[in-house]
């Protein structure tokens, strides 16, 4: 596509001299952690060989979708971006949540000046509560993220021990001898920023999650000429989000949905119109309430995390509901089908969410008829096909027509494809570039796209959380590493589940358990009890007798077989148990369930 | 888009009259089951009001994709199409694969004249060793369907004690009072075959798994006009395959990835190629085998049953290969990259498979580097689609460029799409419809398509397993039900795991175990031993000692509570250990495990 000379020309066109913005000096500061009301300053335009290095130290969000969470770094000052959670995969069963590992978080506390947010959804959010519980700081977030934040602070009983503070899109917060500024983005959450984060080394940006919508709902399309102003007066280095790297084009407008509802509310005709949807996006669901609205539909609301965020965001001015428009759950079947609209969560399936409910006819309020036009709008998550095939299907059996495909419109992504990447890095022209946010896989993508745009191969930086990357705008490297990883929380333990815990988990699941149990008089080294041998989830016992009574034979040869001096080595003489028995049953089953000689001491 | 006018005159178009085909008196025809090779006879144009009925009763692929099995059953003749098998979902822990339930072909093992094979899939044919295990039938098929065939019983040590018949297409095999005659389509295997079922009630055509490609590889389009033909003289009833019925438009020809292939290896360049695809394939292998000759590349095959399937298809002539173009994979490295192409298993991101292996740096023959282009040729079968991405990431990771999205075109379904179902039912132009082969969201797409081409809606049936479907081709409904559902297979046990082991297993998986084992003389009912405590897939022990002590204590506690009385109970004691673990457990971590009290006899 591009020629070598003109690659070269671009590859110049990026190499711009860049000024970093230079705090004074720390006690002039007084407050290391107040937020200025003004623009951030502008750089002065001066040379400097060596200027005080910078690290960027990414926690989560490197090689995975979750968990974001980074730590800038700089002098004695810290400040972290996001701190969200990850949720598991098949291969971390009953784990309810993944956090990222605080540790050098929590090493260093004394160095933290803010928690800066960028938008509310939970990978960016959902680790807050827990870190809060080891550190403290204030937080920095759109009123948005800070109304969604005030819920999970409340949940965990931590409402009003955390300094919550509201930003403005322009504004900056000085950090130490850092200043973020934050920058409007569009997202598929209203409130979702951009940072400007101002250095001694230079100017980073980071985009937070993104993508380019110039009719976005809220009226506001992403700042461009402030990323635009920043790159014209030198960007250091670009932080990009690579979810949809891999998506060729641009992403949709939000705009579209709202067609293609209009288009269905006709079609629903005199049905009633159920719309599952993700909560937090609150501009699909105000498209919703001005359609139902021109159409003489009440709208409903269901699902705790549906209510939970329109609740906010109409506290909060983020959506604008037209008077008698909304109506109580319990009041839904005053009004004939034609004239509802039930927005619910549950569009990825999850098994507790009220869609889920209804389309297994388990749920108190709502009974799916034949009278139910049903949109999911949103495009399963990699993981969740199956469950949104399931209740597709059982949504079908009730006679509702179910409307799910792409092919209706009814999603469009809230991230930006390869040509919004391109203009991103067109606006910033930065020096260096770390794509952030995606898989391995998405992040190369990311960096074959910054080469495409005359990005030096060297200049891009495909990171790894625990990455200590260091840059004084002259130079950017991993210069070390931190500890780094993923946290387990199951129930309310957190942490207390690891890898020999998941292990014994995964065995159990595919072939299940024996116990042997085998009471031994210590004094005399006699078996005074057993073996008994009891099993679960390996066969069904009834219609196995014959198998379990040969696996007592084979313990109780084992046992005969041993001397008294073996009877005293419990640890061997288990060995030996578990041996004996795995061997048997293999060979008669072809299977491994996990064996557990019990000795018990009389 | 059709009006009421036009859909009327439609309808009237496929209430043609039908007339079934009358197979002779039973004594006349000797041989219940031999195959002639002659067309098969054209029915008599004569009109009844009512023949012998048949039933139909699919024993498995609906509401399901997978093990695919329908019995066709008339007086006192029974004969089976397909006989394949699911693999199991994420809530089948441990199952290998899951079976059709029997049941009732054993039952009426005295009727069955035939085992009817449309072609070589696992779905179609993966069930058939154990079906065969328990009754015993001649199988036709393909010759291709056939040869894996071979290779399924050769495992089971069941070749050589099973009638193989290779069939051809437009040829028929009478089976009792029925006769079926096999149809060429196109499929993502070769040797895949309709079939047109004659029976005294009338003709039934079941499409097997197809799709229109006008310019197959092997050169042998779909035989449309037989199909036509079978339309023109009245078909009673037709089945077809509905997995692509979401899908608009049309499926594209096999011959598009050819031509993306082409395009890619001259991206690879100096290059090593490696690609991973479905081993069944054999047209795409066949074209990256021509592709390679005309590129000065030699292949090498790996993985076991891309092994297999590639020596049956040279055997049997469905793959033609230049000489001295296919080396051992053992050779590969006396060649440079750019004179290799290897292919390969592993398309799916199967952990055990070839390429998975490479990917992850653990296989013995081949070693991922900078010098490699892979491409994946396959679209992710739905729940498989995080192990691909796994894949994908670790091959980036070794520097090689993989190639995997949709927009190179690298895959096209096997599967027809709708306009492809709205063609073989106009040429068909069936009396009754009844859609197989995919799950209700599936079935319920391709009932809309029928309608929309004017079947009327009373005339078709979205059935389930079990039923049992009868017509005598003035009438087409669910008369009763049989035994119907799956068998789980793991290791050797064949449906001894069941849903209470299921439960277990995933009980086990998501919050452990713990065992509490206690020693009681029984003569005395005093406790002689314990009560120990032990857990796996819990906590980490050694982590949370305090809390398995004061498990300890709580059991003491509640054994210290009880009476003599209560102490000779065991199914109450026992009770009340778990009750009492259980409120315990809950109470501290907000978890519940399994509870094993063991009480032992001393």
């Amino acid at each position: 596509m591009n020629n070598a000379k003109s690659n070269d020309s671009r590859r110049k066109r990026f190499t711009v001299r860049h000024s970093g913005y230079r705090s004074g000096p720390r006690k002039q500061n007084g407050n290391t952690a107040n937020h200025s009301q003004k623009p951030a300053p502008q750089p002065p335009k001066k040379r400097e060989a060596h200027r005080t290095p910078i690290r960027i130290i990414p926690l989560g969000g490197l090689n995975e979708i979750g968990k974001n969470m980074t730590v800038f770094e700089c002098c004695n000052d810290m400040f972290i971006l996001d701190c969200g959670l990850a949720f598991p995969d098949a291969d971390m069963p009953g784990v309810d949540i993944v956090l990222p590992d605080f540790t050098y978080v929590e090493r260093n506390a004394d160095k933290l000046r803010g928690i800066i947010i960028t938008h509310g959804h939970e990978d960016h959010i959902g680790g807050l509560a827990y870190l809060l519980k080891k550190v403290s700081a204030p937080v920095y977030g759109s009123g948005m993220a800070i109304g969604l934040i005030k819920h999970k602070l409340e949940e965990h009983g931590m409402l009003g021990k955390v300094s919550l503070n509201v930003m403005e899109p322009r504004k900056t917060v000085k950090l130490g001898c850092m200043a973020v500024e934050f920058i409007k983005v569009n997202h598929s959450i209203p409130g979702a920023m951009g940072m400007a984060i101002h250095t001694p080394a230079g100017v980073l940006v980071h985009t937070g999650d993104f993508k380019v919508d110039f009719t976005p709902i809220d009226g506001g399309p992403i700042d461009l000429a402030r990323f635009g102003e920043l790159g014209s007066r030198g960007v250091l280095a670009l932080m990009t989000d690579s979810t949809n790297a891999e998506r060729p084009g641009y992403t949709q407008s939000e705009h579209k949905v709202g067609e293609s509802f209009e288009k269905l509310f006709t079609k629903a005709g005199q049905r009633r119109i159920i719309i599952a949807t993700f909560s937090s996006n609150i501009h699909r669901v105000q498209q919703i309430i001005n359609l139902a609205a021109r159409n003489g539909r009440k709208v409903a609301v269901l699902g705790r995390s549906m209510i939970n965020v329109i609740s906010t965001a109409l506290e909060l001015g983020y959506l604008e509901v037209p008077k008698n428009t909304i109506i109580d759950i319990e009041n839904m079947n005053q009004y004939p089908p034609e004239q509802i609209v039930l927005i619910t969560t549950g569009s990825q399936g999850e098994p507790m969410s009220a869609l889920t409910r209804m389309a297994m006819n388990d749920h108190k309020k709502v009974n799916i008829t034949p009278m139910d036009f049903i949109i999911i709008s949103a495009t399963p998550i990699p993981g969740n096909e199956k469950h949104v095939t399931k209740v597709v299907n059982e949504l079908l059996r009730s006679g509702a027509e179910v409307v799910y495909e792409a092919m209706y419109e009814v999603h469009v992504s809230g991230h930006a494809c390869q040509e919004e990447l391109k203009l991103m890095m067109a606006l910033t022209r930065p020096k260096y570039f770390i794509p952030v946010h995606g898989e391995y896989k998405h992040l190369i993508k990311a960096r074959n796209i910054a080469l495409e745009m005359g990005i030096p191969q060297d200049n891009i930086i495909i990171g790894s959380i625990g990455n200590v990357i260091e840059t004084d705008g002259t130079f950017m490297r991993v210069v070390s590493q931190v500890p780094a990883g993923r946290v387990l929380v199951d129930g309310l333990g957190v942490g207390d589940v690891g890898s020999i815990v998941l292990r014994d988990r995964k065995h159990l699941a595919e072939d299940g358990l024996i116990i042997v149990v085998v009471g031994i008089e210590k004094a005399s080294n006699t078996i005074v009890a057993g073996p008994d041998i009891i099993s679960r989830g390996f066969v069904y016992v009834r219609e196995a007798e014959e198998l379990m009574v040969q696996a007592k034979q084979v313990m109780c040869h084992t046992l005969d077989a041993c001397s008294v001096y073996e009877l005293k080595e419990w640890t061997s003489l288990k060995t030996k148990l578990r041996d004996a028995l795995s061997d048997f049953i293999y060979s008669k089953t072809k299977r491994s369930p996990m064996i557990l000689p019990i000795i018990m001491e009389i």
